[in-house]
């Protein structure tokens, strides 16, 4: 597993893609009985895709195996959401975002296992390659364990509650929600249009920036810690986080205290912002509600309850409160802005604890729904241990569209922890 | 023309599918070399669907042919965005819209005319049926010359701009423009996805509201104009308007008077407002940039030069603005629906004028862009004509999610109108 190159080291080695994807699967046939990352492989069309590749120009990705997470459509594979209304092969056009990736020259090797329709619902069988009898996280559990297990260096997934984050901080990878409206969202399934965001997995910071390359046309740029401002956001749910949580933010304090950074407690005024976690689940469940309409009447009991529910709770007085809720997320995103614009960086945690143990859960998203409402760049940076061993990560975030200097200042970070 | 039924007459005629359909294809065949409204139709294609549909369930649409925008998926016909980059025949799975609508019974009849992935470029071929020498407005040209002209009671449309509206006013139809986030987005082209919007356009208030039906749960209403209050919002624009649009407001006032209705000028503060199509521009083309990435590295000179200018303006300086637009657009969807709430509707112009003259422009969307940024459900009027006896609209609406209040006063001013 260690051996296993990352997207950066297959570039600077020259690699054609038939050797990268030789690699990989190879790595995949050894652990996915274990790990059960993949809805769909076909190692055969994946290397005959290779040696198209390696027949044509070198694109800036030439040959990087890329997994995309079952609910981002795929020109050459089928798309089935984790749900059984879509049972049958379908055939599309590429998302934008597997266009863009694709148009460099990277490999889409195969389709990632989801919780259904990256919401609620049936959970992805996905094992956390950590520890086999926990969670990966979810809704992007396949992305997340198949970058952890080294099947792939790169795969994309989605986030509108926690679903990119969560997974990266149980699965000890890095991971990066961009901006909202940094990436377009054509052609994966939508949950809650306002919140949805892709997003993508590494197992280093320079390997998330290679992929940031193609969408954000700001360059890539380094962070100096000493004399950095940091801001520590505890939010309003710190009494929720767990001793690995605390521990995990603690240890990073130290760390950016001893690399000269100057730390301050960041004070989102508890008595305004602890409404933000439900404000944040309000409009993922009636955006949803519109989302689901079509399975709701096409699949009938082929959708899980979880989503029929949010089709019935379309009421008037839903949406009156939708309205409210999008009101005050608009005031918060510019007062966050505003707050966040005084710091290089804002340190929070990534997740309450460490994976829980068991699949039939894929962990709490408290401490993620709130920055995906705030629009804001989030990256999980990997490092930290639970006194059980298993992985826990913290969360460097900074005003909407910082996204470079954000992933700057948690790879200096990241460098730290792993030091 | 006039013979042609609308889907509440084929619904009450207790039509079968097959009936339907042979009525608009024989009205089309005969009217399409003039109008050219379709971008793909296969006659003996909708004929097999039409029989399908007749040997099973009748649903609450049974058989109501519907023309659907060629930026919206269809499983059984080819999208092709009026953009030569997609060149071949798609399959895919049904949009979200499309899906619901035939869940409910409705034929999907054929792929309606576009301007270039509905947003600029490319226009489409299509005439307005009015005056063959005039457009019929963009981006839904396709869909609003083909129930113009009878070719089918019912089409999809999107608006980004004025897409919905400005075509509905210039070629004397309904259309519907919901609030954002009521009906899915998902398998329609993305622009700019916190202003696109789907819609449609029909013959009759009341066909509008069959489909409404479908996506809305609250139910249908009807409205009563003695002693309403409705506020007329002149916007900061009204210098712009020409004596066609002015015509259509005083006539639409004086007959709300006539009827009874309380009449108010709605004020929104020049000072405040009158950068709002400003903002709702830069909103457009901001995200432009990040949808239009794919088509731009994947269709290099096939993308319309005015959607590659959007993405090379990915700029951090016009990212810095779109922030600041965002904030500005919010303060003012709380405003707006502040002050919409005390009035039963908002009268407005739907357009400048009545369509211009030539196809190589589709009119000015002046008067709708800003309701587009405010997320508030609009509905074209017709019924006004200007002096040289081409259609011109009005435009009723309200606060986010009144989409019900909005049509019932809407049909009850279109009665006047008529009467």
């Amino acid at each position: 597993m260690d051996a296993m190159p990352t997207a950066t080291e297959i570039l600077a080695a020259n690699n054609d893609a038939v050797t990268a994807a030789t690699r990989c699967l190879d790595r995949i046939a050894a652990r996915e009985e274990a790990v059960r990352a993949w809805a769909y492989l076909d190692p055969a069309a994946a290397l005959k895709t290779a040696v198209a590749l390696d027949a044509g120009p070198r694109g800036a990705l030439h040959g990087v195996p890329i997994g995309v997470k079952d609910v981002i459509l795929t020109r050459d594979m089928p798309t089935r959401y984790n749900s059984p209304i879509h049972d049958e092969p379908a055939t599309s056009a590429d998302a934008g975002c597997v266009a863009v990736l694709r148009a460099a020259g990277a490999l889409m090797l195969g389709k990632t296992e989801t919780v259904e329709f990256a919401a609620t619902g049936t959970k992805a069988p996905t094992r956390n390659p950590h520890a086999l009898d926990h969670t990966p996280g979810g809704s992007s559990s396949g992305s997340a364990a198949a970058v952890a297990d080294g099947h792939v260096p790169i795969a994309l997934a989605t986030q509108t509650g926690g679903s990119i984050i969560r997974p990266a901080s149980y699965c000890g990878i890095w991971g990066i929600k961009p901006t909202w409206g940094l990436v377009s969202n054509e052609g994966a399934k939508s949950f809650a249009p306002s919140l949805d965001t892709i997003g993508w997995y590494a197992r280093s910071a320079d390997d998330l920036s290679l992929i940031l390359d193609r969408f954000d046309p700001e360059p890539a740029r380094s962070a100096t810690l000493a004399g950095a401002r940091i801001g520590i956001a505890r939010t309003p749910y710190w009494a929720e986080a767990g001793p690995a949580t605390r521990d995990a933010i603690a240890r990073t304090e130290q760390a950016l205290r001893n690399a000269g950074a100057v730390i301050e407690e960041v004070a989102l005024p508890d008595d305004e912002w602890s409404d933000i976690a439900r404000v944040h689940d309000l409009v993922m469940h009636a955006e949803g509600g519109a989302a689901f309409l079509a399975a709701d009447v096409t699949g009938g009991d082929g959708l899980h309850a979880n989503m029929r529910a949010m089709v019935s709770a379309r009421t008037a007085s839903n949406r009156q409160r939708l309205v409210e809720a999008y009101d005050k997320a608009a005031a918060w995103r510019r007062a966050f802005d505003a707050l966040a614009g005084g710091y290089d960086a804002i340190l929070t945690p990534s997740t309450v604890a460490e994976a829980p143990r068991g699949l039939a859960a894929t962990g709490d998203y408290l401490f993620n729904g709130m920055w995906t409402l705030l629009h804001v760049p989030c990256v999980n940076v990997p490092g930290c241990i639970a006194a059980n061993g298993l992985p826990v990560g913290v969360t460097i975030t900074g005003p909407r569209f910082a996204d470079r200097r954000v992933l700057a200042m948690a790879a200096a970070i990241g460098a730290l922890l792993s030091g």
